[in-house]
């Protein structure tokens, strides 16, 4: 307790209020060790944070909420020339990353990570992975950290992968120049469901595949537009009326839209 | 023909041989005019091009190839602090993209493009769209250019897709925190399918999905690795061998991690 005119309580308040922003965030210092870590080896490392430093992800960043770590593949290249790749056995289109570049990348990534797998994933992002879902996200989440390796060109010498035990993911049935973009994909996905990241900007719980539905509609002002009115019932303040209408769009869009997801949830 | 010393031919081949890259990347002045264009609307304009500045991508977009134009959507705010999103009708976390400031948008971005959709989709990246695959991005790039709307928050006001009549478009079954991110693998993926952009750097032919299956395994030098020898028959020079291989282990592989492609193929 202190005798001074403004009591220590109100001035906490004042000290807090001027933001919306979560107090862990506004007021814990830095976290260097323990964060959330992302081990990320590629040929283009300038290719981050990239969009993973802008908006509530590069807030994190820079509240040091995760850590991203990036690793030159380059510098592990045979020769003058580094060179990294080389053409396929058996001939072919392109050219192919070299076991021995790749096993030095994946061994200088592992240092100071836990060898079990499931506190610090491996993850080799390929077309011909398990395809990547919120489940995975949030099974990434809970980890300590994780080491991503982006490929380019026709992909990676198989006996590194089986070697270090790679996992493989894969962001969908498309091909991209690289695995760049595809790491941030699963690393927006991830960080945003570390405790903090969101803060009150969002709830992870009211969103699409939660709870295996595509997500309701939604509508804001005004609440005419060009003729268009938002539905009555959004409007009647009975929030068992509004709950009942948004099930039951969340359902009928999955079921026209997405009759895997549709079917998936009934077994 | 010349009485120099070094015949025209000589010289000419002297020109073009320094590297590997195809000539019409190597001679051609840049396309301006009617090279496929994106245009991108967004509340991160500095997101772009990120990643689509580098490698192939980042090249085809020095050589005009393509063009990329970023629309931000702030610049079409509401009031001093140009708002552009507004809490959920019916209540709800999170907030919502105004049907007003993105119909202003949309408005801005179709100016000097086709109605017609299938020559210049309009799309918005959500998690409630049509699964992003292979064959979208073969669709949008026989196209003149794309549209692409980046969503933020709990989504966008109903009432301006269906106006605008957006395509929906996922990029999978996961929450990001935002569109630039999905909106540059569907740019990547699109981009790398216009003609001259992969020039000789590899085979739009022979990889995963063009023929409904995954990648065979690849394989490079060195020949042995940590004792794991390259598949004998890489080695064998016995092209018609080496196919087969190829097919059987694309096949054996995507049955085993992808049953549901699997059946399909068998459609």
């Amino acid at each position: 307790m202190s005798d001074t005119p403004a009591s220590p309580k109100s001035h906490g308040r004042l000290r807090i209020r001027p933001t919306l922003q979560p107090r862990d965030l506004m007021e814990e210092p830095r976290l260097v060790n323990g964060a959330f870590t992302a081990k990320v080896i590629t040929l283009f490392p300038e290719a981050f944070p990239g969009t993973l430093g802008l908006s509530l992800t590069g807030k994190a960043l820079d509240f040091g909420l995760w850590q991203l770590e990036t690793i030159d593949l380059r510098q592990f290249g045979e020769g003058r020339h580094r060179n990294v790749d080389d053409t396929p056995a058996g001939g072919g289109a392109g050219m192919v990353l070299r076991p021995d570049v790749v096993d030095a990348a994946l061994c200088h990534a592992r240092i100071g990570t836990p060898a079990d797998r499931t506190r610090w994933p491996v993850i080799y992002l390929s077309p011909r992975g398990a395809p990547f879902t919120q489940a995975t996200a949030r099974r990434l989440a809970q980890g300590e950290g994780l080491t991503l390796l982006c490929g380019r060109f026709e992909g990676v010498d198989q006996r590194v992968l089986d070697h270090h035990q790679v996992e493989e993911i894969s962001l969908g049935d498309f091909v991209l120049t690289g695995g760049e973009i595809a790491a941030q994909a699963v690393l927006d996905a991830t960080v945003r469901l570390i405790p903090g990241v969101l803060g009150n900007a969002a709830s992870t719980e009211e969103e699409s595949f939660s709870d295996g539905l595509l997500e309701h509609p939604q509508f804001t002002r005004p609440a005419v537009w060009e003729g268009h009115e938002i539905p009555a019932v959004l409007q009647s303040g009975n929030h068992a009326e509004i709950a009942r209408w948004r099930r039951t769009q969340a359902e009928a869009l999955t079921r026209a839209r997405r009759p895997d997801l549709w079917e998936k949830r009934g077994r």
